[in-house]
């Protein structure tokens, strides 16, 4: 099972190479100060059972995202809450915008059908709402459309499709009986943030799952959380969850780096800068043409011989490590996906792509 | 949901009191000395994805246990090693030895039906071993039994069973075609500690599920694990468990935890002398009954008109936190449970008891 690069990342480690690692999409700015104070000080909630019902984490993440706590679920990660989900709303048919993260069909595979919409490479694997709304229409004379699954912005495409359309999906899902999950894993990257989260329009129809892992550059702590204005659902989900999945470390410090402004901003800056720069630099090496990001990873395809395979050898060979996407769905052996890191790595990543596929 | 005294005792803290938990069940050593250093120094393991096979993890399990890493199955707390089980074993008809843990019946919620052994006041709620066997072979006229839940050490009543016994029952089910289940979370305190589970026999029939949250006194860290020997089992609990379930701090401090001599050798000197101190001197008490333990906790029966609600109330304005175990299967409002902790703490809560049941 090829879960993650980090994995890999590891191995390498142990055989003494420092390598590079563009295959996992983390915040490069690393642990932020505030959690490594925040532990320094305060061991205590590793000696508690965490709150069964996380109050004071739920009012923090409220806060920060302007909801009330109620319409906060937490997380054992994001996908805690996306198995949560799967198993509460138990939907009949489920259409995956793909190509995606792949999780999303391991959550619902008690469905009794799956539809993956593609992204069409034409379209730079821009979502088209008419083209998805029409193909809706049309499964309905079948198997009825229960859920429609958007990671947005995309995981490993990096298109972001404005709060708006999503939206409008959610108006028409109140239409025609389906539900919508919106995977906002990397919203925190958008341009604007949280302020371009569908979460604003309070649509009971439209579940959010979020993550501070990635932002927060803490995938080791597991930190996730929903959003949900559907209060039916909610209890449900209560109902069927296990108890103290969240771990005291992720209760003690959301709060912690939620409030940690400087961290955020500085990341925000870096982000905004970064992805324009490499994007660009990327455009200016020929056999391979990357995909418009607005996110910290970027879509990239091999469009000489190269196939990514031995792609990824070569770049291996350099200490970098890539991600292959061609197993992603729709996605084929021309496919690699990079992190977006600091500027000195990024242009180390340039040279040897350059080197390599020369 | 009463899931715990540890939330009661966190909103008593907030009101500025300062309140002796008696209710949760966890070393009052408190954080080993070996687990702060570790954080101090090292924090990596939270900007990483745990390793999604946990391998060291779990190899440093198996070391601490002489079995093999291939038969450690590490979850996010027992808690989800005991949901993973019931997922993957969907067992049909469970019997559930009863006064114990409440989550085992959530754990099976999708079973036909769940049949509670009562263990019996007049044998001090020792378990009896023939009369469940008889009772198993009763039960088979019926809805088969296709599993046997035990708690052993057993919580609320703090009685164990030797692993013979165990052992016993696994041979049966062999017969008869029923699984057992054995929670061992509160093992390391009986004496001679992990040389008297039934891990020794590696039956593939019996499953094991242990914890290092009350031992290590970690319950925010959440940490269990299971032990099985049967192979099939435990491919089905990879392919349906979700990816990255236990975090990193788990996964870094598992190995500093069991090489820590000095904590264990101390906590089983402490309990050692403890538990039959403790139990001593509460049979002392006129009108309070308790029943022999094993471990860390101990059970106890108001004799007298007084119950548990008011008897808890009572307690609670002398600062001190006790577990109403009324809502235990087979219990009622006669009964509670203390924990055990320090010698200078135990006589307060004595000289307490004593005050307030005169």
């Amino acid at each position: 099972m090829d879960l993650h690069g980090g994995n890999i990342y590891k191995i390498l480690r142990e055989e003494g190479r420092k390598v590079l690692d563009y295959s996992a999409n983390i915040n490069p700015l690393g642990l932020p100060q505030s959690l490594k104070d925040k532990l320094k000080e305060d061991l205590s909630f590793l000696e508690q059972y965490p709150d069964p019902e996380y109050i004071e984490m739920r009012e923090a993440i409220g806060k920060h995202n302007d909801i009330h706590k109620e319409n906060i679920i937490v997380g054992n990660g994001a996908t805690e809450i996306l198995f949560l989900y799967g198993k509460a709303q138990n939907p009949n048919h489920v259409v995956i915008v793909s190509p995606t993260f792949a999780e999303y069909e391991r959550a619902f595979y008690k469905s009794k059908k799956i539809t993956y919409f593609p992204l069409e490479e034409k379209e730079d694997f821009k979502l088209s709402l008419e083209r998805l709304k029409e193909r809706i229409e049309e499964l309905n004379h079948g198997e009825k459309v229960d859920l429609v699954v958007i990671c947005n912005p995309n995981n490993p495409t990096g298109g972001f499709i404005p709060k708006e359309e999503i939206e409008e999906l959610g108006k028409l899902g109140g239409e025609k009986k389906f539900k919508i999950l919106v995977d906002e894993a990397f919203i925190e990257f958008v341009h604007g943030g949280l302020s371009q989260s569908v979460a604003s329009y309070r649509n009971k129809n439209i579940f959010i799952v979020r993550a501070l892992t990635k932002f927060f550059a803490i995938p080791g702590v597991r930190l996730g959380y929903g959003i949900s204005f559907d209060e039916k659902l909610n209890k449900k989900i209560k109902e069927i969850r296990e108890p103290w999945s969240v771990n005291g470390i992720a209760e003690g410090v959301t709060k912690v780096l939620l409030e940690d402004r400087e961290y955020i901003k500085k990341s925000e800056e870096w982000i905004e800068k970064e992805k324009k720069w490499f994007y660009q630099e990327l455009l200016k090496i020929s056999k391979v043409k990357p995909y418009k990001t607005q996110v910290n990873f970027i879509l990239v395809k091999l469009v000489g011989e190269l196939e990514v395979k031995e792609f990824k050898k070569l770049m291996l060979e350099k200490n970098i490590l890539i991600r292959d996407a061609s197993n992603f769905q729709f996605l084929n052996d021309k496919y690699f996906r990079l992190a977006i890191r600091d500027r000195k790595s990024n242009e180390e990543v340039l040279r040897s792509i350059k080197d390599v596929i020369r």
